[in-house]
């Protein structure tokens, strides 16, 4: 048996998510579908660096699978691609060693999320983009971001759905704000991230750029340890899995 | 009665075309289902200044229709707007008189085709481009262009499923390709436009690109009036019809 690790690409529109569940079609059912076409009827378990929710995209998923299989290296990509459905792409494999697990080795993990900024909705990104027309000051919300960078106990960002029990304290290397366009770019590069961590942090950003409170709250909400304190959870579509670190 | 005028733009990935048909979903029947919401059931005809294939996308498809209510006209868009699908917009309403006819008054039209040239696919734009990986010569496409510009009899770039009896002579007014970023655009201005001609056009400029043809046989193709002389007829998700003169 050889251990495979693999980088793969989605677009979350008509998944329920990545994990496997009872009702309706995940990522994860789709690759271990053609890896089963693969392995001739077999069973072959992907684990992944972490699920991703209904809707939400990943341009680096990261994940590995065991495999009796003898296929060159170079021709895996193309083989599973080839049994994948077209909103599914394998970016690179490689073979690594028995001990690499895409979950429990990831290091940390950056995410996206592209809110389309103007007055009408571009109707040809409405699947990747969140569009929200109201004015949005990006130096409020930049400095909004400079209070969460660093290691804190992000309870007020949980989900209270989440099934961790262990703590909630993750370290956010990184949080920033751009301006692409007609698009505003969240970037969060962190050690870890909570159930929905990401959409409410957004939705909490939104809130300080729109004037609804002050970047500094962002301290507080920080500290009253409560998701009631945070924003609102932003919708799926504009997140993006960007790269998982190893 | 009034007559409306309206910009419309469509994502046509879901849908069989633009003209109601018996079997499948289309653009027509979407706003002519809205319509007859607003008209108490009443059914409002809605005439196009074209039709465009399943999976081809408009910005800015032109209708009229006629209607008894008194709505101001700055709140149409937004009324009918709200009963569409997220995949329809009204870009514009505006009153016009009786005797405007949105096919019949249409003085040219442009369409644009996007290709979107690179080693991958871009997923997340699947719908909106062609994925071409084949080495493209611009310059040859440029050449061919120049060619096809002119009035002309375009029988060799009309799908013989047309049901045009009369002449299929037509001016091209602009052709012409550009690279914008991994992108290859095609963008024809013309008085009117047959069965399927863009994408055929396409097909045959990829061919020219691909050196597989010399720029020069488009004069051939288009003096031998017959549909084989030209290229295969490109996909349609890469199609818009980008805008309507009157």
């Amino acid at each position: 048996m050889i251990r495979i690790r693999m980088v793969i690409r989605y677009d979350g529109t008509n998944y329920a998510g990545y994990q496997v569940q009872p009702n309706g079609n995940t990522i994860q059912a789709e690759l271990e579908k053609a890896l089963r076409k693969m392995h001739k009827g077999e069973q072959v378990k992907v684990v992944a660096s972490g699920r991703t929710d209904a809707r939400v995209h990943a341009v680096g998923q990261v994940i590995h699978f065991e495999t009796p299989l003898h296929i060159p290296m170079a021709n895996w990509k193309r083989a599973l691609g080839s049994l994948l459905p077209d909103d599914i792409q394998v970016v690179s494999a490689d073979q690594v060693s028995e001990e690499f697990h895409a979950r429990y080795d990831a290091k940390g993990k950056e995410y996206r999320y592209y809110v389309h900024h103007a007055h009408e909705h571009d109707l040809f990104r409405r699947h990747y983009t969140h569009h929200v027309r109201a004015e949005l000051d990006i130096v409020r919300m930049k400095e909004a971001c400079s209070h969460l960078e660093g290691e804190h106990d992000f309870t007020s960002f949980c989900s209270p759905k989440t099934d961790i029990k262990g703590t909630k304290v993750r370290t956010i290397y990184k949080a920033e704000v751009t301006k692409e366009g007609n698009d505003i770019v969240f970037i969060f590069r962190g050690s870890g991230f909570l159930y929905n961590m990401v959409r409410i942090l957004v939705g909490t950003l939104l809130e300080v750029g729109r004037n609804e409170r002050k970047p500094e709250d962002v301290k507080r909400i920080i500290e009253a340890k409560n998701r009631n304190e945070a924003g609102k959870t932003a919708p799926p579509q504009g997140l993006f899995l960007w790269e998982v670190f190893y």
